[in-house]
C-alpha cells in the first residue's frame, strides 16, 4: 500500500522520484480567500535547497515551484492546489551499481523485496528530494495559520555534540549553515562534519521544532492527539528514528512533582504555566504554551566507507556510495520538520473549528 | 475533532469513559474464518488488569470481555466485531474537587478549554481505562497475525534505572510485577517505587516492544511508513512522551558506518543482517528482522504531593490527587503497547497483501 | 473489506447481527455541549420499529436504546457516543434451511462466496435490523442540525402505484401505516399489499426524503459533492436499487431551459429560485432550497412463492422463505432514509464550518 | 471542505481548473510491476476528447497526457502515478459576464455563496474538463483489472428518446458520435440534437455502463457496498442527477418473484443466474454476473435561450450563455462513467484481496 497523503481536512499528497521529470504536491482542503502565490512558497524551498554550503549535497536544483491550480487572482479558491517542481540536475550516469547492489541503511533491499521493482536512480521515491514537496505544501499551511503562529526549526545536536542552551540565540539560526542557535556549537560542528566527510563517513543530528502562539484546544483525546499527529508527521520524514514531545525521554526519568507543570493566573487573569515539561500538549490537546518536538536523525547512509552487503542477484559485496550526498541529512531536515509542524497545526485548526467552534475561531 | 479510530484496513474504534457503564471497541475489517472467542482475548486483558500487585491501582475491575458481533460458531465472519467490557468498580464518591480543580499534568484544563464540558469522574475519556479496549482489540489482531509473529513488551527502565541487557531473561518478564526482563533490576525498581509511593510521588518508565517473525515488505515508502504507523500508535497511548525505532535517539550519535546494518547471505542463501540498529525497518518497510520500538512514559500525574494549579472558576490552589492510582503507569503500558504493535502489524499485513500479493501472502 | 463506518467528521460505525445479543452504533465527532439523552433517540426508533401494523414484520422488538458513553449530565462531551440496542426476539428455530439454501435476491450466495462463512440466522449482518443502529445515529445528527433543519421521509409510490401530488398532505404522513402523504393512495396501497401478501408475494416502493432549511453552501465541487454523499448514503441501505436528486431521471428528458431553475430576488433582497428541478443542489453544493432525494426499493426478497435456486452443497432446489417478513421493506425505509439524510447533512455542516467559516456558522 | 480524492486502496486525487495551465490526477496505491505508459492512457482520452463531431464542444484540446512519476522502465513501481494534461485552448476573452452573472443550472451561485471567490473562467473547477483527469486515472485502473474484466459505456436514451434494446449492436457503439448501440436511434438523436442546438437549447441523456467478467465477491455488506461505491462514483460526475443499479427504479414496480433472479447450476457445475434484475450485485457484493449501472444526465445548463437570473451584485437579469458548449453533455459522459466503473472495481479488487484472499486472488 502506498498512500502518499497526509492530513485529515488539510490533506496533501506528494508524488515524484529523484530522477523523474518533476515532483510535486497536491494540497486539498485549503480555506478560500487566502493570499497565495509562488512568492509565499519559494523562500521556504530556498532554505531547504541543496548546494548552499559545503555541508549539503552539491546537486544543483533551483527548486522553482509553480502553482498549477487552486489559486485565482492571487487568492486561494478552496479547490486543490497543485504544486510542481521540476527536476533539472539529474546527472546522466551509470546507475548499474546502485541497481544491483543493496546500499546498507537504504531502502534498496526492502523496496525490491516488497515491490519487485524500484526506480534506483538517485534513490527514486525514497530520495530526500521528496521533502521539497513537503516544504512547498508546508508554506501553504503557514498561510492558513497566519502571522500569530510562528514555527522555528533548528539543530540542537550534531554528531552527538549538543548545543549549550544558555547560549541559545534565535538570530544565530539562519547565520550558519547548520540552523544552529549556538554559534560556538556551530563552529565545532563545522570541524566535526569536515572531518567526517574526509573520512568518508557521516553524522546524525537532533532537530527541534517549536511552534509559538498555538491556541489552546487543538488536538483530541485519543487517536487524533496532537502529539500523535506530530509523531506521525515527523516519523514520516526519511532518516528519522525517534520523536519526542516536550521533555520526551527525559520525562521518563523525572518524578511526578518535577514533571508536572504548575499553573497560576497571569496578570491578565488568564491561566499561565510555570514550566513546560509537557511540550505544550496535555491529554493530546494543546495547552497554549509552545509546542515542542524533537526528532532524531540517523547519519546519512550513503557513505564512502565500504560496508558489507549483498547484490540483487545474491552475491556478497562491499558497498560504498559515491555521488553527491549530504554528510548530515539532519541539517536540511530542519525546514522539512518546520513544514510538517505547520501542516499538522493547520489541519488541527480546521478540525477544531469544525467540532468546537469557540469564540469565533 | 474526536476520531477515535485507528488503522486503515483493520480499523478499530474505541469508546467509553472511566465511570460510565461500560467501554468497548469495534474492530472492523477482520478477515473471515479465523477462530475467535472471549478465550482469545481475556488473557491479555488479565495481564493489563489493575489491582494485581501493590504497584498498580487498587481499583478492582474484572475486565470481562464480551463479543457482541462478528463471530459465528467460533469463527470470525468478516463483519465488525463489537467488544464490550463493563465497568463495575466505579466508586461512588464526591468528585467535586476534580470537577473544579485542574490537576497538573492532566487533561483537565485542556479538555475544559476545548470542549467546555468534561466527564471528570475518574478522568472520563482520558482515563487509562480506555486502554482495556485497545488490549481487547489487539488480541483480535494477534489472531490475524497468527503464531509466526511473536510480540513482546517489557520495561527497560523505571525511574531512570535501566536494566542490564546482558542479564536479559525472557522468562523473567512475567515473573515480576514490572514486566522486567532483568530480575535484579526488578528488585531495585520495587524498592524505588515503594519509596516514591510513600513520598506521594510517582515514577516514569521506558517500555520496549519487539515483534519477531515479521515478514519483509510491510509498510510503505512515505506517509504510511511502518515506523510512522508505530510512532502514531504508541504516541496515542496516554502519558507517552517519546517514541523511537531501533537505536532511535542513539542513532543520531553514531557515524554512518556504525549505524549501517551490514548484510550477508545466510546458510540458506537468504539475506541476513549482521546487526539491527535500524530496528527492523528501512525506508519505512520491514526488513524481516525484529521490529523494535521504545516508548517513554512520564511519571503518573496523579500524586499526593501538592502542585500549584488553578480552579475552573479562576482561583489559585494547590492540588494533590487522592484516590487509587498507579504509582508508575508505565508498568501497565507494556501490554497496551504490545496490543498497538499487533494492531499496526495486522493492518499492514492486509495492506501489503492488497497492493503486493507476493508468494501467496 | 468491511468498513462499517460512514461520514467524514461526524462518523458513525454500526455493528451487530440480526440474531446476536445486540446491535449498535458508535457516533464519533459530535460537537460538545449538545443536549442528548435516550429520549432524543427513542421516538425515531419507535417509528421504525417492526410489528406496528399488519404491513410490517411481526417480529416484536422493543428497540430500547441505551447511551453507553459520550454524554455527561445530559450533554454531549465531544467523545464517542456508543449506542446499544439489545435483540430480544430472536426466535429459536431451525435455521437449517437458510443455512444450506441460497435465498434468491438475498446476500446468502454472495456472502458465502466472499467470506466462506456467514451468520445465516435471520440474515445475520445483512438483516434490515442493522437499520435500527442508523436510525439511532441519525437522531444524534438531528440534534446537531438543530430545529432549523427539518427532514421528512415518506413513500411516493408502492407497488408501482404513485401518489397524486396535488393531494399531498403533510399531516397524513404519520396517520397511515405507509408514511403516505396521500390518504387515497394509502387506501389503494393497503388493498394491493394485502393482496400481495396473500399471494405470497411482495411489493417495492419509492421513498422521498426532503430536507428543509438547509443553508446554502454545504457540499463540495467534486468527490465530496452533497448529492454524491446522499447517493452513497441512500445506496448503503439494504434493498435500495436507485437514487435520484431533484428531478433525477426525469431531468434527462427535459430541455435545458425547462430544467434550469430561474433566479430572482426575494422581497428581502435575497436570491430566490422560481423552481427546484435541481433538488436543492448545484455543482455539488446546496442552494438553500429544499434538498430532495428519492430512492427505489426493490420488493422484499423473502417471499412464500418458490423460486429456483441452489444449495450450498451444489444441488438445485426451489426456495420459499417462511418467517416474519415485511411484505414491503420500503415502508420502514422511510425513517431510515431520514436518518441517513440527517447524518449526511450534519457531517457536511461540520466540514463546511471547517473550511469556510462564514458568518459565524 | 474539498477533498478531491476518490477510492480506498486505489485512490486518485484530481486537480485543475478549466482555464488554468494544466490539470491532472495523482493515482496512488497501484500495484507494482504492471505495464504502463502514455499509450495505455491516451486512447481513452481521445475517446473523451472534445471537438470530434458537431455534437460536442468545438474547444480544441489535444489532451496529451504525461506520466510524471510512478513508472520505471515501462512498469509501475507502486509509488504514486502523477498524470498531467496541459490546457492549450483557453480562449482569451472577456469573462466579465460570467464573472458577474449567475448562470442558471450552474455552480456559479453556490460556489460564490460557499467560497466567496471562484475562478469563473470556463467554469473553473466545475468545468467538465476535470473529467479528463478521471479518464486518465481510469486507464490506470483498467491495467490493474486486466483483460478479463471488460467495461463498456453507451447511451441508452437521449432527449427522452430510448434505444430499442432488441436492436442492441455492440459494434455500433463506436460507429456514431453518440456511443449509441442502436444505429436507428442514433439517427433520430442526430436530428433531435441538431434541432435543439438550433433552438439554443440542450438535451439530457441516460448512460449505461456494464462491466463483464467481474468476479464474485467484490464489495461489502454495508457502507462499502459495491453498489454504494458505484452510486458515489457516478454521482460525483458533473450533471448526473440519478443513478440506478440493475433494474433500478423499475425494480420498485416489480413483484418479489419477478424481481428475484433464479439460480441454477451451469454445465460446469458452477452457479448460474437465469436473469439479472439485480445488476450483478446482491447484498452489496458482486454475483459474478454483469455489473450494470445507469446514470441520468441533465441537459447542458449553458444554453443560448435566456433564463431569468441574478447578478453577483444583486440585480435581476436574463442570462444566456454563449461559447463552445456540448449541446448534450451526456455523450462525453460515457467514457467518463466507464473510467469511474474501472476505478471502483480496481479499488474493490484490492480491498477484497486484502480481507478475503481466496483462491490466490
Amino acid at each position: 500500500m502506498s498512500w502518499n497523503s497526509f492530513g485529515h481536512l488539510l490533506r496533501f499528497t506528494t508524488w515524484g522520484e529523484s530522477h523523474g521529470p518533476a515532483l510535486g504536491a497536491v494540497v486539498d482542503g485549503c480555506p478560500p480567500g487566502l493570499p497565495l502565490s509562488e512568492a509565499h512558497i519559494q523562500p521556504f524551498l530556498d532554505k531547504r535547497r541543496p548546494g548552499q554550503s559545503r555541508f549539503t549535497t552539491q546537486r544543483q536544483e533551483p527548486d522553482q515551484v509553480r502553482i498549477l491550480s487552486g489559486v485565482f487572482e492571487g487568492r486561494t479558491t478552496g479547490t486543490p492546489i497543485s504544486l510542481l517542481i521540476e527536476n533539472t540536475d539529474q546527472r546522466s550516469k551509470d546507475y548499474g551499481d546502485i541497481a544491483e547492489r543493496y546500499r546498507p541503511g537504504h531502502a534498496d533491499y526492502t523496496y525490491d523485496a516488497k515491490y519487485g521493482i524500484r526506480d534506483y536512480r538517485g534513490g527514486g521515491r525514497s530520495s530526500a528530494r521528496e521533502t521539497a514537496a513537503r516544504v512547498a505544501a508546508g508554506a501553504v499551511a503557514r498561510v492558513i495559520l497566519g502571522e500569530s503562529i510562528r514555527i522555528r526549526g533548528y539543530l540542537v545536536e550534531l554528531g552527538g555534540e549538543a548545543i549549550d542552551r544558555t547560549r541559545f540565540d534565535d538570530a544565530a539560526i539562519d547565520a550558519n549553515p547548520f540552523f544552529c542557535p549556538d554559534p560556538a556549537a556551530a563552529d565545532r560542528w563545522a570541524t566535526a562534519l569536515d572531518a567526517a566527510r574526509k573520512d568518508g563517513s557521516s553524522l546524525g543530528a537532533v532537530v527541534e521544532v517549536v511552534a509559538t502562539g498555538v491556541p489552546v484546544g487543538l488536538g483530541a483525546p485519543l487517536y487524533a492527539k496532537l502529539d500523535q499527529e506530530l509523531a506521525s508527521a515527523m516519523m514520516s520524514i526519511n532518516a528519522v528514528k525517534g520523536v519526542e514531545i516536550g521533555d520526551g525521554f527525559a520525562a521518563a526519568r523525572l518524578r511526578g512533582e518535577d514533571n508536572a507543570d504548575p499553573m497560576r493566573l497571569g496578570a491578565d487573569g488568564r491561566p499561565v504555566f510555570l514550566s513546560n515539561h509537557a511540550g505544550g500538549i496535555l491529554g493530546g490537546i494543546s495547552t497554549g504554551q509552545d509546542v515542542i518536538v524533537r526528532l532524531a536523525i540517523k547519519p546519512t547512509s550513503s557513505i564512502l566507507t565500504p560496508v558489507p552487503s549483498i547484490t540483487r542477484a545474491g552475491a556478497e559485496v562491499d558497498v560504498l556510495t559515491k555521488g553527491r550526498h549530504d554528510p548530515c541529512v539532519g541539517i536540511r531536515a530542519a525546514p522539512v520538520a518546520e513544514a510538517m509542524m505547520a501542516l499538522v497545526l493547520a489541519d488541527q485548526l480546521l478540525l477544531d473549528r469544525a467540532q468546537c467552534p469557540r469564540n469565533g475561531s
